[in-house]
This record gives structure tokens, sequence and C-alpha cells, in this order.
């Protein structure tokens, strides 16, 4: 792009960098960004800032928090039995949304993936098997993605956990509430079958 | 949602301010920001507020630029007596990827748009007629969209350019090379039957 002002084409490159945003939503996003009051765009490059410099990381489960032990962890409401693996803060999010869990949680920070050069080393599991060994837990929860990354790490963890004496379990993997069956993938639909459950247990749930 | 802290629901709130970007595509982006090195993001928000606090707009056409007269309207291998009307910088861009103008420029900053509160005060109208007043113009082409608001400036535009001894026109309208006839609206076929042009001038163009 044949830009008139290099201010413009630096803005410019910068949103570019981030994920899922090409030249031309960048430049919308900039030319937006030129229209609003100086304010406004000193509070948005201010906020950016802030959260970069001043994020903290829950010492107990890493989750993003503003203290250093975050509300979930210092509840006292919680069930300290359960923690729930999770690989960010957005699967958190995700969960504490459906209003159904009331336990604790614990952020990988990342799954293991060799294709992008994250190993075992680059999760936070030694934490996780210090609170194993020093809480009061009594079982351990995966919901990670239903992906390659996903499986590896649930496998790695598995392996890494099995001595303790406490229950280990994954989210249930299967179709989804109001799905129809003729769109759902092959994999999926095919496991659902070999893993059927019991009517009476699946209407109770 | 429910965020884990009050800096990165800060952050979230101010990037799902943008146009097309909403609550959990800005968690996804704030999130990458975290992930950076903080000398990236000092440098993100940094090229920003510079734009934003230094940014000039050429005197002479209202482009974008980095100097008080732009590189086109500075530039003396430019014809001086052709000048495209345009809406935005964007428009400026694409029409000089295209290599086929060797005119200048003038963006009016808007489109006359009563649905939205802009009116011709809010257009860089008089500084076009100032234009014609003194520069040694001989046309002027408009390079609007073909939406109700950019008919509707180019109506406008046209009254008040009328008594100047210039020739004024605007760029063709009609099947887009490479479309085809049946994917095209009826709207933009009909009026490219009613204006057909002689074969001879349609090759040759």
């Amino acid at each position: 792009m044949n830009f008139s002002s290099k201010l413009l084409e630096g803005a410019v490159a910068e949103f570019a960098k981030l994920p899922g945003v090409g030249q031309k939503t960048a430049l919308r996003l900039v030319l937006h960004l030129l229209n609003q009051d100086k304010d406004d765009v000193e509070r948005f490059s201010t906020a950016i800032n802030k959260l970069r410099n001043e994020i903290q990381f829950c010492s107990v489960c890493h989750n993003i928090a503003d203290q250093p032990v975050c509300e979930i962890c210092s509840a006292p409401k919680r069930d300290r039995s359960l923690v729930c693996v999770v690989e960010d803060t957005r699967d958190v999010m995700a969960i504490e949304n459906t209003s159904q869990y009331n336990g604790l949680y614990h952020v990988l920070g990342a799954l293991i993936s060799p294709m992008d050069g994250v190993g075992p080393a680059d999760l936070e599991v030694d934490s996780l098997i210090e609170r194993l060994r020093t809480d009061e837990v009594k079982e351990v929860i995966f919901a990670l993605s239903a992906t390659m990354e996903g499986d590896t790490t649930i496998f790695y963890l598995h392996k890494r956990l099995k001595d303790f004496d406490i229950s280990i379990s994954t989210i249930a993997r299967g179709i989804a509430f109001g799905g129809e069956l003729e769109y759902v993938d092959e994999i999926t639909l095919g496991r659902s079958i070999t893993t059927r459950v019991p009517y009476e247990s699946a209407i109770t749930r």
C-alpha cells in the first residue's frame, strides 16, 4: 500500500501484527482512531500499557488477577477439593459463565505443542503438583480443548498425577445440546456412540 | 463477561470500541498483547499516540501527510489541471495503486449523510471552491462511492461548481472487469445498459 504518511504507515503496521488483523482492517481501525478525540486515543493506549505493566497472576492458580491471590482462590465459599485444569483465562471465564462449577482452577498458560515449540516446561505443571501435595484436593478435572494439543497435554499430566490419591476426570465430550446429527463431524459422532451413557444417567445430569 | 481483573476488563472495553471488534475479539487481541514483550506493547501504544498527536493534513488537498503540503500536491510531475475529489485517504491510496491517474486530489473527509448528521459544512468544500478560483484546474473528477451518500454529495458539489469554467466528470460505473452477468445486481446491470458506450470507445479505453 502507498501510505501518504510514515506515521500512518507505522500505526497500521503495529495494528497489522495483531492476530486476524490484515493491512486493510488495520488501516480502517487506525483511521477510526484518528477521528476520535485525543483524550480517547490517550485512554486507549494507556489502558493497554497499564495492563501490560501492572498485570498480576494469581500465585495459586496463575489466572490473571489484580491481587497476589485471585478472587476465586481466596473465596471462602468455593469447594477447595476440586481443581479444574484449563489452558487460559478465557476458559475460566467460559466455565464461570455456566454457573455450574464451584471449585478452584489451575491455569496452565499453554498446551503442549511440539509443532510450535511448546513443551511441558512451558506449562504451570510443577505448581499444580505442589498444590496436590499440600492442598486438600480430592479431584482434578481436565477442561482442555478437544484437539491434538489438548489430548497430548492430558496424556502428559495424567502420567504425572497418577501416583497421587486423587480422582482424575475430563469434561464430557459428545454432541452439543441443540446440535443436529447430520451436521456433526464423524469423529465426534463416532466417539459419542462408543462412549454412550445409560439413559437414566443422561437425563439426571 | 466475568473478568478476573479490572485492568483486563478496561483494556478489553477500549478495544471493543473499535469498529467491527466485539467483546470476544477484543479479549483475544488483549491476551495476545499480554503475551508480547513490554517493549512491543510500548511500541504499539506509542505508534497510536504519536499518530494522533503529530498527524498533519495537507493544506491543499487535506490528505493525511507528514508535511504541510503532501507529496502528491508538491510533486512537479503531476498534472495540476486535474483534481480528483474523494472521500478519504483510503480512496487516494486505492487510485494511486492503479497507476492510471497523474493529477491531484481533493479529500472531502466525509460524504453528506443527513441520517448520520453530516451536512455540507462538515466537508472540505470551501477550500475546493478556493482551489478552482486560484488554481489552473481544468477538470474536476468525482470518485465517490456509488451509494446514496456519494450521489447526494455529487449532486450538491455539482450545483456549487457549475458556474466555473471547468469540465466535471465522474468515474465510470458499470460491470466490473471479470464480473459474470448473472451475479451482477439489477440496478448496476440496468444502468450499464442505459449508459452503454460505442464499441470502439470501449475497447480503446
